[in-house]
């Protein structure tokens, strides 16, 4: 187990750089949508994502300043995915990070539009000359996030969600396999991280051998750290007895807790961990913040 | 005045050209998705944006087949704005081209996805290296659309226009000035028609001064679409008497005829289209299409 404590205190120092960056990128935005779409993107939040990105570049010799912009688009694209996922139509929720949703705290038309503004903006972010000299790496990083967010990953994999909870509604049995939850939740969370790590790679230059290890790397990340979520959200219903069930049993999510167990969720839990871990196995100790990541995905408590 | 009649056959051939490569763009999108992205995407439309993307690149050099993808991109854009703007906390409607809204003949969820969706297969169409062999010209496509769809483009004129909406809801007077729904339309409808001229200069490598009047072109082709569209909104409200008042007046729309009358309105229309001529008056004859197109805008009946 790497120093858990030492990499928190660089999770949480990275993050306030990466907000300061995002600070500094949306502060020209004016009026109503301006300030809807700082409350969706400032404030909070661990910043993993970004944080993966940096220290995948940092891997390849890029320094944290030139993968910055990048690390960025990808928040500001992960910002916009909770703003449309929290809408009433949606997950309908009021709360995130203990503050109003964008659509409470303003209304559901500015979120809908902060949300299209956050997703236009990172590929902005991602297109611009500032993000790195080569416009190849450039487009490509384009093309990677459009394919890690679009209809084969994070949008598709939040449709086959909404459809297993339509069936849940519907009175229906969650009739998904492990394999199919598998499938949904690299989609909908899997291709993101996935892109984090790949990110890195593409801005080092790297070949297609270290595409793949990251790739990997960030693919295994992305199940540890849903399987972890699905986990705390189990848990917060058997700890809580007598209230509400967790959130996501009484939607009908389909989770991999509720499928399995906790217990054999926990074993899937450590293998991701481990296979995390061995995709950067041959870059040593330089890797040690992604594993560290991995380990911390696996543990966090919330 | 050109021959509007052969320029109509014209952008209908065409608008079966750009469909055909649509079509085959959203094919592989499986499910309910892909099946709501379709019906938003496919199926009517004039597709006049593509085809300025085309002619405009023609004006270069540039061929009907390599100037595509950057075409589609574009028109995929400005159908999820169609999709989100239908939207029931939006504009509110159930009809487009005479079927129903994404929303109604799917359901809300689905319609934001696919407006996500769309979006996000537009960014990824133009960077993708079948949109240029040049990834410093995919990669300026990127940041120009992404501008031209942007808060300082198409999302920030919307959100003006739903201010402006609900304000006039609130049963407050309407107090935009010429000049202000002259920036709100430049940003909710120009900046798609500047970006569309001015992406078949960038396709076409052109200079600065090129560039220049590209835009200066689709920004006032953009203006006469705008004021002819809500002209014709206007008239239906002044032909249809004892029937319910147009669309725009009922809503509180930021309208050119509603502030300043359809009389003057129609000068601004003539100016606009005048302006739009004058723009590509140094291209001659090779103009010509360009320069039909802005008096299509103008004169068209729906």
């Amino acid at each position: 187990m790497a120093d858990i404590g030492g990499f928190e205190a660089d999770l949480s120092a990275t993050a306030a750089r990466v907000e300061a960056v995002l600070r500094t990128r949306l502060a020209p935005i004016g009026g109503r949508l301006g300030a809807a779409m700082r409350h969706a993107a400032l404030g909070g939040g661990k910043r993993l994502r970004p944080f993966v990105v940096l220290r995948a570049a940092a891997l390849f010799g890029i320094a944290e300043a030139v993968a910055m912009p990048a690390a960025c688009a990808l928040e500001l694209l992960h910002c916009y995915s909770l703003v449309h996922d929290d809408l009433p139509a949606m997950d309908d929720d009021d709360l995130r990070r203990g503050l109003p949703t964008v659509h409470r705290a303003f209304d559901e038309a500015t979120a809908i539009l902060a949300g299209d503004g956050l997703l236009t903006l990172a590929f902005e972010t991602l297109a611009d000359p500032t993000a790195h000299p080569d416009a190849a790496v450039r487009a490509e990083l384009v093309v990677e996030l459009a394919r890690a967010g679009g209809t084969n990953g994070m949008i598709g994999g939040q449709m086959r969600d909404l459809a297993a909870e339509g069936r849940f509604a519907a009175g229906l049995p969650l009739t998904l396999s492990e394999a199919e939850i598998a499938t949904l939740q690299a989609m909908k969370t899997g291709a993101l991280f996935r892109f984090a790590a790949l990110a890195g790679a593409i801005l080092g230059g790297a070949g297609e051998a270290d595409r793949q290890r990251l790739a990997a790397y960030g693919a295994a990340l992305g199940r540890a750290f849903q399987i972890a979520d699905d986990l705390l959200d189990e848990e917060a219903s058997a700890d809580q007895v007598g209230k509400a069930t967790a959130k996501d049993r009484t939607r009908g999510k389909a989770t991999l807790p509720a499928l399995i167990g906790p217990g054999a969720a926990r074993d899937r839990l450590g293998e991701a961990v481990a296979e995390a871990s061995a995709a950067l196995a041959g870059y040593g100790d330089r890797a040690a913040p992604l594993v560290a990541a991995a380990q911390y995905a696996a543990a966090r408590q919330r």
